[in-house]
């Protein structure tokens, strides 16, 4: 492939329309999610709680902008004011729930259609965190972790909102924090929003913006296809573990053990007990 | 009646002022709600935890407001400012919890006055349905689902912010959460909603507007009163009934379950394995 | 000391620059306060959830400022636009969690050290709840409960964020509710706002502004010292219950007890029941 084609190419993805087709998959994607977080009694919670279902999905679907406009001081409701969008999630939340033989869902959970919706819920995604990082460099200029924060939290709204949204529905499971066990998606996002803050406010990446945000997006949707079919989950682990040891205590706890044994007397009786 | 002499009378409902009588009706049932949430213990707690006895019965009082403005990106605390309707909030709360052998609180539940307050606070509540549809339709002119939702969390915020006030009193309770067992009230609120949104935003009702909110008022103060005398809980059901049969899976559910056992072998063994 | 220069000291207390060395005070307690309520545990969770960590002590850090610009409308996360705030409150969380040895924990936990530090803290506290009746008072020029509210909440606002802060480190303990049992630091700052209230909007209090500020640093600071050294926890309970015994039912209780044995019947077949 040439370079200019290249170019070209990832110029049409900063470009692309979101409106009507990623705003489905993302929707389908949102449904599913919530219809698999209710377990095996999923069908009968629909029947009998339309409501609590209906706004549990319209919360993981508008996850990322209710969150970030509540934390920037904007009206928490504006996302629902575009209409399309909302009557667009409806409409899949009532095929995924209550279409008749359950054919709504099933074919949504059919691979192929499952790993297109997830192929583009990754490009969407993408836009969601360089919108994010975008807006707020525009309010707070040089407070680069609030881009980064609003960044992900755009572009992985519902990991964070899961534990309110699972309120709505009358469980409540305080420990699904999502800051206490980031996911692959929140891990990415994080990524890619220092990425487009690098970008946009530094030197440092000299490739043009169209190849930045090509590259992320190729980034997140080959991730995520390897985690639906090779089932690699994390890339991110042995970085990170890397970063525990050499930054957070690892390497100094190691150390202050083997001094504790070799130096310290108590410490040393104490050990020894232990043996 | 004549029909002027009843558009005269509606009229003037439309333009009721709420200050400070219906406020007193509207703080003495919610400090009622609050001392009966409390159960036996209401007394006790009253005497040991003052302030958060008086924040919780302050967050039922002006719940719709602080719970609109926080979606709207209004200040929370906003509905605070008004000293006045404050300082009414404040005094019927002491009535209720702190006077001489509860010579208030038996007062409020005396049923004539109970009756009294109950019919006035629909009166009031009717007005704060109109103020939120109205409101959200200056901010979102094109955003009817918001409309909704504001006009209902208005009409009836007490509903939706019990998690939070039982909260502020150390009580935690996920599984009470108003969306997934609507309770009257909000499903009224809802109604007069849809209403007040049909008769501002179309013309598909053709009355004057003071015809229409009397009509609400009548039905919002009728029904109360059958609940309180009467016994009748929730005049909806039946339609909710129809509705999810018709559209939430009810027929087709009942059809595959038929069709299940005539067609599909496995499911016909699984179902003689039940039987 | 003569009063000229009492007046001036007081002048430079109420000019004093927060930055570094107040926001060096206040991150370290923040940090010891996050490390202590992780309880025996701490630093395994400091090495298996750095995030959250990070995240739930920037909380307490900022809780006032974060809480006081949700509940006025605001940008939650406007305070973590101070970048150099933010530095100082990361190097002293990494310091007090990620030393080598534990020596930063250890040292910040040295008695001059945390007895210095929070002599500091409590200026800064004042500094604090002045500030926050006075932009309470810029927004609602009528509203004294909003702007003792603000001034309370900026000031002790780590209390108030308590439940939200261990929920971001995945422990729920709905009972730890501030407004339940006020502490100390709570009551402080309510007298405080009330008396900056007092000074700002009426002609009761005719010292000049800097000596009301200056008394109530020397109170803030004359309490913390005497709570950490000769454990007076709480001088405030004997007007509370003498409060509470004139005005919230204490006495009017102890008279219908009183008179509920002597008068009523069933109440006194009850009372001998229960005998």
């Amino acid at each position: 492939m040439d370079p200019e084609a290249f170019l070209d190419l990832a110029n049409q993805v900063v470009k692309l329309k979101m409106y009507p087709y990623f705003d489905i998959a993302h929707s389908v994607l949102c449904a599913l999610h919530v219809r698999e977080d209710l377990g095996p009694g999923a069908q009968a919670f629909s029947r009998k709680h339309p409501m609590s279902c209906w706004l549990s999905t319209m919360l993981v679907v508008f996850a990322g902008g209710m969150l970030c406009n509540g934390l920037l001081g904007e009206p928490v409701l504006a996302p629902l004011k575009n209409t399309q969008q909302l009557v667009v999630a409806t409409v899949v939340w009532y095929v995924i729930f209550y279409t008749p033989f359950d054919i709504g869902y099933k074919a949504a959970k059919f691979l192929p259609i499952k790993i297109a919706c997830s192929g583009m819920k990754e490009i969407y995604r993408c836009k969601k965190v360089y919108d994010g990082v975008t807006h707020a460099a525009k309010l707070y200029p040089n407070a680069y972790i609030i881009m980064i924060l609003i960044g992900t939290l755009k572009g992985n709204g519902a990991g964070f909102t899961k534990l309110f949204e699972r309120l709505i529905r009358g469980v409540w499971t305080p420990t699904a924090m999502e800051f206490m066990q980031p996911s692959f998606p929140t891990k990415a996002c994080i990524v890619a929003s220092v990425i487009f803050v690098l970008d946009k406010k530094t030197d440092l990446i000299s490739a043009p913006h169209a190849l930045v945000y090509f590259g992320i997006v190729i980034f997140f949707v080959y991730f995520k296809l390897s985690s639906l079919l090779l089932g690699i989950h994390d890339p991110f682990v042995p970085f990170e573990n890397l970063f525990c040891a050499l930054f957070l205590g690892g390497i100094w706890d190691a150390l202050a053990k083997l001094l504790g044994r070799g130096g310290n007397k108590d410490e040393k009786a104490d050990a020894k007990k232990k043996d």
